[in-house]
């Protein structure tokens, strides 16, 4: 029943927008021009008495007068105006209406959450579904419906359920450039009717949606929600910011949301037991997605890394071992082999983290880096390689084109032809225009796009890297312990 | 003593490069590329028996053959060279040797620890002060004297020793982006002679230094250091990353400086008795030293933010207050002459973080974000005013410009006529050249250039601005705290 009704919001014949308008600040505006700039397939009606025409699109005067039945309702009248239009809703066949109509209970008004609950209530008696109130809908690409401009258009494995219409934008706009790809994307704000646990459960049976993640402020049902993600997590990693942990947070929450966040500590004992992964802030969220949908499920802890310097090196290793990684020891094979080609380096100086500065400049040449890092592919020592590729050092910008040109393809083929599981840590810099023609920095992009492109996930800082590929291994430790000793049969891997 | 031989490294009348070469990918041909293109003014002494010039420049057979005495000399060679090097250098009345040259007790060979320990032996019997071994050296804008390419070359005010060459540039080419200039980097590697304390003593009294950052693997003599560092911090801020801090990191420390890490805890107590910052990793050690950089001395750590949407709004106040400040209230007055402008705001649902969501889409075109924000900046109630720049939210690209230019054009106008300091959260984003020419990342490239122009710092992220601004805080806190008790004269301000 649930998963019907959120498959027609999903897919919709058609979709009736309430409010709209001609004015492109405004969102009755803007929702019309989404369904058409994304490429939405099925019918549009704009629904207004102020012009004949929306970009182009015949108006109506009401959702009564269009002369089909209606999946999907997007609503951007005032509040005052919700409840009649959830009785035209009836009348038209309505499923699921989208309310991104704010100024209900978040404004700590009583009239206002009244008004709230009777749409709810009269909702409820129609069986019609709703979305909100007070949040941006829907975005999913592969329909052609989106909330937002520029977001990406191709289809993807991530699925996100957030509570803020404006952390679920600017999540997806920064998470794009790291190579995430959306299937289904709902900002669901005062989760009036359709709640967290819904979006949950629905994600965890949907067979487009290998990765699930979250910005919630408060819970509705807070049984029903632990319940689902504790087998939700044993289908597929589900991510989760909780926004609105300190007391000014709690405050903003409740004028944002009406949300009522609880006890941080409280939640954080319940989200303990149920295998989820908690996310820091919204940067640490786009790495844990990024880790989870690029990595394979990764058991062991032996990091090996190539360093990209000394101190580099040095700092590397700290990172990786506060994480709760091996720096694992450099198999003396390897280090044996490094020294038939440099028979100069004395036994016991080459370590991994892989220092290259104590290499002569000719090894960058002869991209002894690159063979290094074949061989610990190839070796059975390491569960996880990492890459280092670095923006400063001695070289000219015309050098390092060159060296991260190696760094890049070697990358590329040893994650293509060998199964140890390969990340890159490769920072693009905090760029002005001015910096775009600059050799140095155009080659770094450059070098983050093709390993994007080629799924490598790539990470700004060792720590942000080490952090979350530490709470991938636990995730997937827990789950593969959960499933060993219970008899039901295996789920499907996430990947 | 120190004081004279530094400068003089500084300021050298004119420099030999031992060990030039005309092949671009030797360290002696960079050096003296570097000097050239930075715009060293003194002359320029390449060393060579190998070829007559160097980029055009008259080379030597030996040190001694240089028709005048020499101030400096930088150092190439091979190792088992460097005895003999130190012995021409007394009859060029050398004041100071950079050994860029490596392989000593950083291999962990014996011969090359006792090779390393004659080098020091004589060069002290000589009066000869070196830099390194095994280290980048100097990076002295204002002399044009430098070790890498593509540094920034206007002078600015902060200070750096670390022992990584590596780190030295990557933590220059970053923080380059965010706006920080140098006055003086030293990257010293061994640290045979001249060590940590030196450099901090001389930075400590250098009038060209206001900010004062390291990264160090090890220290040589501990007791002085310390003693140093608690004096240090009475002038002038000392941010300190400490790497080698695991065992693995202590091994690499090991085998890229030859050194001694000793053990974190014991290296924590100690500095939290000097009054140093500690920076977590390079990047914190860039948002500290941007902070130190741009913002004058906070006391008070009462935050007025702009929120930039709900959820954001929400996720700020967490991190604001998680980081130790107070969110404080927004003052009743504030509220009244918003609710002037906008009537329909009901008493209460406004506060501090400013959650422009709630605004009707006029409020974007009438800016009634910049007339709150400079109200904020007006009033008493605020020790610090943060507006978070969002690439999000419902706007198009062609909108958002319009809007952030608002923003910039605000902040540009309070931070110059008020007196509340301000900081802005904006990310410019993991960019690949594919975006370079996308409206939305262009707008915030282009804003973070302009406020970074007026020196207003520009963080990446809530967190990373809250949790360095609260060390900022603590810093001036204590420093105050001990200047007021004591009954010297008061020491100048870092601005």
């Amino acid at each position: 029943m649930l998963v019907d009704q959120l498959n027609t919001a999903f897919n919709p014949r058609c979709i009736a927008i309430a409010g709209a308008m001609g004015h492109p600040f405004a969102m009755g505006y803007r929702y019309v021009s989404h369904l058409l700039n994304y490429g939405y397939q099925g019918r549009v009606y704009p629904i207004t008495r102020n012009s004949a025409e929306v970009l182009g699109i015949k108006t109506y005067s009401s959702l009564k007068e269009i002369p089909e039945s209606v999946d999907y309702v997007i609503c951007c009248l005032p509040a005052s105006q919700a409840l009649d239009l959830i009785e035209q809703a009836y009348y038209k066949g309505v499923k699921v209406v989208h309310f991104f109509t704010g100024r209900f209970s978040e404004t700590g008004q009583e009239d206002a959450a009244r008004v709230e609950m009777e749409v709810l209530q009269r909702a409820r008696e129609l069986g019609i579904r709703l979305i909100g109130p007070n949040c941006m809908g829907i975005h999913y690409p592969k329909s052609g419906i989106s909330f937002a401009y520029d977001m990406p258009g191709e289809p993807g494995r991530v699925s996100m359920f957030l509570q803020s219409g404006g952390a679920a934008t600017q999540f997806s706009h920064y998470a794009a450039l790291r190579g995430v790809r959306f299937s289904k994307v709902i900002s669901y704000g005062n989760a009036l009717d359709l709640n967290e646990s819904d979006f949950l459960d629905y994600f965890s049976q949907d067979p487009e949606t290998e990765v699930i993640a979250a910005y919630m402020e408060g819970i509705r049902d807070g049984t029903r929600f632990f319940r689902s993600l504790r087998e939700a997590t044993l289908r597929k990693p589900v991510i989760i910011l909780k926004a609105g942990r300190s007391s000014a947070g709690a405050r903003s929450a409740a004028s944002h949301t009406a949300a009522l966040s609880g006890s941080f500590g409280t939640w954080n004992t319940a989200m303990r037991q149920t295998g989820a992964i908690q996310a820091q802030s919204l940067d640490d969220m786009i790495d844990l997605v990024v880790s989870f949908d690029c990595l394979p499920p990764i058991l062991g802890t032996r990091v090996g890394v190539l360093g990209g310097g000394g101190g580099n090196s040095v700092l590397a290793a700290d990172e990786w071992e506060e994480a709760g990684f091996e720096v694992a020891p450099l198999p003396q094979e390897i280090e044996g082999e490094v020294r038939k080609l440099l028979p100069e380096l004395w036994w016991g100086w080459l370590r991994n983290p892989i220092d290259m500065s104590i290499f002569p400049e000719e090894a960058f040449v002869t991209n002894l880096g690159g063979t290094i890092f074949r061989m610990m592919a190839q070796s059975s020592n390491f569960d996880l390689l990492v890459t280092n590729i670095m923006v400063g050092g001695p070289m000219s910008g015309e050098e390092l084109v060159a060296l991260v040109g190696n760094e890049v393809e070697d990358v590329l083929d040893i994650a293509r032809k060998e199964n140890t599981p390969v990340a890159v840590v490769l920072d693009t810099g905090a760029l002005g225009t001015e910096n775009f023609d600059d050799v140095r920095w155009k080659c770094l992009a450059q070098a983050k796009t093709k390993l994007l492109a080629a799924r490598i996930p790539v990470y700004a800082s060792g720590p942000q890297a080490a952090n979350s590929i530490m709470r991938l291994i636990k995730y997937y430790r827990r789950r593969e312990d959960i499933l060993s000793t219970s008899t039901d049969a295996p789920l499907a891997g996430s990947r």
